[in-house]
């Protein structure tokens, strides 16, 4: 895609840039630099190659030196292309690997004195010598991120190269402990925010592309809110955000939200916030997970500061509601999609349909019972097939509203035949239905979304 | 002592305080708190044990709800007696430990199967389900400070309950990768720093106490400097700081240093930078080693900040050496201390022998001789008996010279008979000095040091 | 006294410091002086005497320069002795005065022609030349400090040189202008604050001296506060502060609000706060004043903060009660103080009285209904003869109480005999009662003041 | 022109917004608010006009309510429309001025008596009460701002309205001393000032454009600085700000320097520093001068900051070369412009004439000569016709070249026929440059300018 293409090109990472702690970590490895030379005599750090530095980096006692080979392996790295980086990788994955024999005899000593020695020894010899080989990197500046950026390129190469599985591992097992919610701190985004932080919005927005500074603007108005999650090793890089728009009443539909010119805007006293986004940010942090907590706490803030608010509500897509679909309606022997059904729903093909007052009138009942069967039967495991139903419904929201003609673009109409979900965040009984699906499976939703079910099913 | 009486009752532990992050996680803890209430329809949450919040919070999937269950566990712990809080932590040991025979039958299939997934079983395995459990202690309001006092309770019991060493080591491995190098900040301490934090100089000084605010004043001036490491979720609280004067000459006594009423102050063009004092403030961090990069770094903003600074050194504590000359002294084969020599030495069994002019020359070059023996020769294992010395040479730093009455208090007498040494931080061998302490167990010394052991020895 | 003698010697002025803004100005001016060197080809700059250089700065056009010589006057002024700033300000007087002539011919021009041009070189010509020389010497780092401190130097001059009055007039002038309340920023000050302001706080509380760090501590506990006005050239200045005890129910003595082992602190929900101390920071800015806002202010502040506040009062000294009592002891005519009562009177000759139980109860009604007297009938032209008492009426607030055994320090005695008042600031009646003060002349008090008049009186 | 017209609409003055400044000031005006309502008992403070509100704010002395009266002003004045807001500062010139006959009577009595007393009374007799009026005005939220806002809407009235005169020089007198050089703060802008602050260099740059937030980016780049001074209670308000381009040598041309494709960015050790834009924000502030004070500081800055800079020169238009030029060859008398001369510069006609390669050739020489005759020769009265260059001459600058296609924008040949001026600021010759310019009358030009003027003239 267009838009991932130019992540790739223009920004190949998260960076922590000129923070203080940079500034701070550079004159480290400044001077280790200094130091190195001067031990070699040599007016240029001996040139390695960069698994020589990574060797290096482990086997050296002094900190100042180790700063600055840590800080040689993050320019290293960040300049090498994709090839060279998956190469790089998969010498980690061999060379600082676990040494098999070790962990066997460490095995072998655990079982016959299972004391804390033993244990402490196994412990050691099952983690790679690659995990200290990264702590040592997070001491360079933009260590941080480039470890981070490490773990987006690995997940980006391990279908093709399965060998990389180990140091994926490893990074994911630091980056859950560094990433502690514990360091995280939430702040809120508005036109006052840093321009250098603000053009981030606009490249991580995947969900609704943000066309311009004008339409982020529009974002961050009086009647908008947006917060993020970011770690203090990382100061200008968002780590996840959610856009919200405080309005009257549930919203039912995308455009009039990002409207530039809708006049609604400086509401006085809204009653209901809708969450309309949620992005991640760093690809590199996939899987630790942070979304769910931000919701919540982002509902805290607003119900603190906005007492007039007494609905908290998702607008969502459905993404994955027309493919869902499309296997329905291939499926001879489909309970929900009949005959003269399908028919009907061959007129999708065309995005066109939805100009066509007469088609949307066929289809708008028939897609909103099929949806509600989407969303509340079909499984994948014990779980939902949608995987934003899934989130929401792991954290503990309730489905609302299925909203016919949510989001008309194209995008919306590929995905869900222009369906969006309204998921209510209800603090009174986000615990209680948090048990509900993950011990029960069970899919809360209110009646007049089960009621479209029709039949009187469920 | 009274000084760490003065801590135990004083100030049971570092707090974050008033922090942004703490108030952040304030919040989120009341509002699960309010989640808790309303699952179980209790007006207050389920009263527990802390054990039993332990279990809970190890088990709830709630984020929010566990944040709240995180913070009961931090505040119940701090509300406890010392011995609650070893029986809470042998509690700790007993019930969170590895299952030894599932590290076994792990480590019976790691050997079938040296697949990555064996191996991250056999990991998982080896790790303590308590380690899990203080990452999530981690997300409550003071966690960290929590866990790190956890750590000095720990450390302060493990003599007589030696079953506490495997939750010691959990929390060492977890604070390692937390207060990994590449997170900490160095601050200038100086007289516009909050007011809360210097007072905590004030309690953390205790290689030359500070005896008052004016005391601390004298040693913020124009012509001093400190500087301390930050944990960016310990705001409030340094870690370890560093007390440095900008004199002319290599300083060879403390008095002057702390002199109050001093003349020099405003020096024009210091061309020497003393550390005359370094003090770790966190016991529970002990072994968490930012000693020798803090000296290193705060080397590198002064020559940056300072051009006319020439020379970087230490004026230490030599703080064994009277235990060990007392040792000499009762050794009759000790081919330091002869007959005539220990009677002169007998002198020092009074603090008053400081007084008489005749004393003090009479041992002068006596004491000089022998702290030079006691500093080149004298070993532990391959490393120097002193422990100040041992962590300046290994640093990369040479012993520069011994002085005479350079701490004429009774401390400085009880400890090393009045001596001090200076240790010079010369950039251009300061990795060869390390590498020579390291690699050959050499003691890198001044001409002059070593001369002092006569005899043309050395 | 001790204490301004001190100010004086040790502390000659307010300064802006460190500040970003004062760095900005010195480098400007050090620009300035490189400038001036290039121009005249010297090294140095021209030795030109205090007064030289005033006249060099209200001739130059050259902004670099012009900062470079406004920061050599507030060096020199700094530099000089009180008796030669005399001098030196006497210069002002007579070289940068008024053109008597300019102005009678300026009002011929303007009686002529009544145009707006006419009115303007009018005004030209009744400005003295030195309110732009104060204005450029404001450029200087430090300026607005030195010129704080030169209307300091003034006002304790002015009673043995008259010929002043118009300089200091000129600086009321600017000074007025420049501290305009609308610039004035209220910080609330605790212990976060850094030591280099709370320092200050030590050196300018003269109301109840603050005897150390620790009694400076007790009053920025949980349940005091203390709020500030800053001016934004004077980050680091006070220029008038309030401390506040929270508590229950109105105080009615100093000792318990200042005593740090008291065990009340952290009160929850405490439902009055007591202003017990106000102090003007700088003698410089005396009448430019901002203590009326200032209460008002903080009474709004804490009002929002802490909505278990019900009652806002101060507990107050009654300065001049003492002296006006011995006045009375000594007219033969009081219609107050008749024979009986002088000689119960003479018992407070010796401040020992108040040890006497005896003495004691045989004053307490008399005292109190002489301090009703005091404060409700002694007048000054129009208005009550005691400061404290016309600041605060005339802020709008009511004499509520008068508190016997209230400061039992010997400064306590000396001024009101034990005596302090409470004055109540009830945001209702405050714009009420103020008129009533001013237009009127009435001393709003409470019935219990009045009471104590006996008789019915009142 | 379209810009002014939007800033008309959109953008009707500064905003001081939501510093903390103003939110402190609507606290307290909000508080003023309660107290009128309480005094007057009405649920809504008096329906008054704004006149009467003004008469109100001066004859009140509670300072609370004093502040809400303030407020209510500044927000009547800012609903008005522009012909009753011109109204309303007729009616301030005409019930707020001077009195006439207590002038006369004041002049007399200092005839009679040169006291200080005398003077001080004919010094309050010349100013109008409209100065206290707006010093109780500046005490509003956004106080500061719409004073500024009242003397751009008189600046723009004045022509139309000649008797609204004296209220701008009442508001001039008061803008001088408040926005004292002594108060102001330079900050530099780049990629991480608020975007808030960041759409204001937008909206206010009119010299070059700024296109687009890429566009704008563009300047802020690492080869690329800006610079603007603030004043602390307008924290969000640029005053004015400067542009400046790191580049190797003298910049002859714009498009180079705002081309955004531009590869040479991230230059290495730039030599010369290009001012190619300055910008006066405040229309309200005109008069009130701060660029040659920027100028001056912004060069010692960056000499600091990149020591590998050696020339500080503007790339600068020359706004009126073109309308002088075509006076010129109305002339028939014109000692410049010849016939043969007169019939070349008949082609410039036409925008077109840029794109041919023949007229260029046939104008360039000529062009040239005649800019420097405008540049060194044309006066209006001792100065040169060019405003610009008036203010970079007489801020001690050189005027170094003229640049033929230097700025070939449609504007660029309206102005100029695309030529532009790089003066030099040289900080050796600076103050002796300015010097001759304003006591002689000097344009101080380097021997390739003066050389094109031809015939050996000058």
């Amino acid at each position: 895609m267009a838009k991932s293409d130019l992540i790739e090109e223009k920004a190949p990472a998260p960076q922590a840039g000129s923070s203080r702690l940079n500034r701070f970590l550079n004159s480290v490895a400044d001077a280790g630099l200094d130091l190195l030379r001067s031990t070699t005599g040599a007016k240029r750090p001996p040139k390695r190659t960069l698994l020589q530095h990574c060797h290096a980096l482990l086997s050296t006692t002094g900190e100042a030196s180790g700063t600055a080979i840590a800080r040689a392996i993050v320019e290293g790295y960040r300049a090498l292309e994709t090839e060279a980086r998956i190469e790089f990788l998969g010498a980690l994955a061999r060379e600082f690997d676990v040494d098999a024999d070790a962990i066997l005899a460490a095995g072998d000593s655990y079982r016959n004195d299972r004391s804390l020695k033993s244990l402490l020894a196994l412990s050691a010899a099952v983690e790679p010598a690659r995990q200290e080989l990264f702590r040592r990197i997070n001491t360079a500046p933009d260590g941080i991120a480039t470890i981070v950026e490490m773990r987006r390129d690995l997940r980006r190469a391990l279908d093709d190269h399965p060998e990389l599985a180990a140091v994926e591992a490893d990074l994911r097992h630091l980056l859950i402990s560094w990433f502690n919610r514990g360091f995280l701190e939430l702040r809120r985004i508005d036109w006052n925010t840093p321009a250098a932080i603000l053009e981030k919005l606009i490249r991580y927005e995947t969900v609704h592309a943000i066309e311009s500074w004008e339409d982020l603007h529009r974002r961050l108005d009086s009647d908008r809110r947006c917060f993020a999650f970011f770690h203090p090793a990382l100061p200008d890089e968002p780590l996840i955000f959610v856009e919200i728009a405080l309005v009257r009443g549930l919203a039912s539909a995308i455009p009039p939200l990002l409207d530039r010119l809708n006049g609604e805007r400086g509401l006085r006293d809204p009653d209901t916030a809708i969450f309309y986004s949620i992005n991640n940010c760093q690809e590199g942090l996939k899987g630790i997970s942070f979304g769910d907590f931000l919701i919540k706490q982002v509902v805290l803030e607003l119900a603190r500061d906005l007492p007039s608010l007494k609905t908290f509500a998702t607008l969502s897509p459905i993404p994955k509601f027309r493919s869902w679909l499309t296997r329905e309606m291939q499926n001879p022997d489909s309970a929900l999609v009949s005959g003269e059904n399908r028919a009907a729903l061959q007129a999708m093909e065309n995005d066109a349909w939805i100009e066509s007052h007469e088609t949307r009138e066929a289809l708008e009942a028939l897609l909103l019972r099929l949806c509600a069967a989407y969303l509340l039967e079909a499984r994948q495991g014990d779980h939902p097939v949608d995987p934003v139903a899934r989130f929401h419904l792991r954290n503990g929201a309730r489905l609302e509203r299925i909203n016919w003609l949510g989001d008309p673009s194209s995008k919306g109409l590929r995905q869900s035949a222009s369906l969006l979900a309204n998921y209510v965040y209800d603090l009174d009984s986000i615990e209680r239905n948090h048990e509900a699906y993950v011990v029960d499976h069970k899919v809360i939703a209110s009646a007049q979304v089960t009621r479209l079910l029709g039949n009187g099913r469920r």
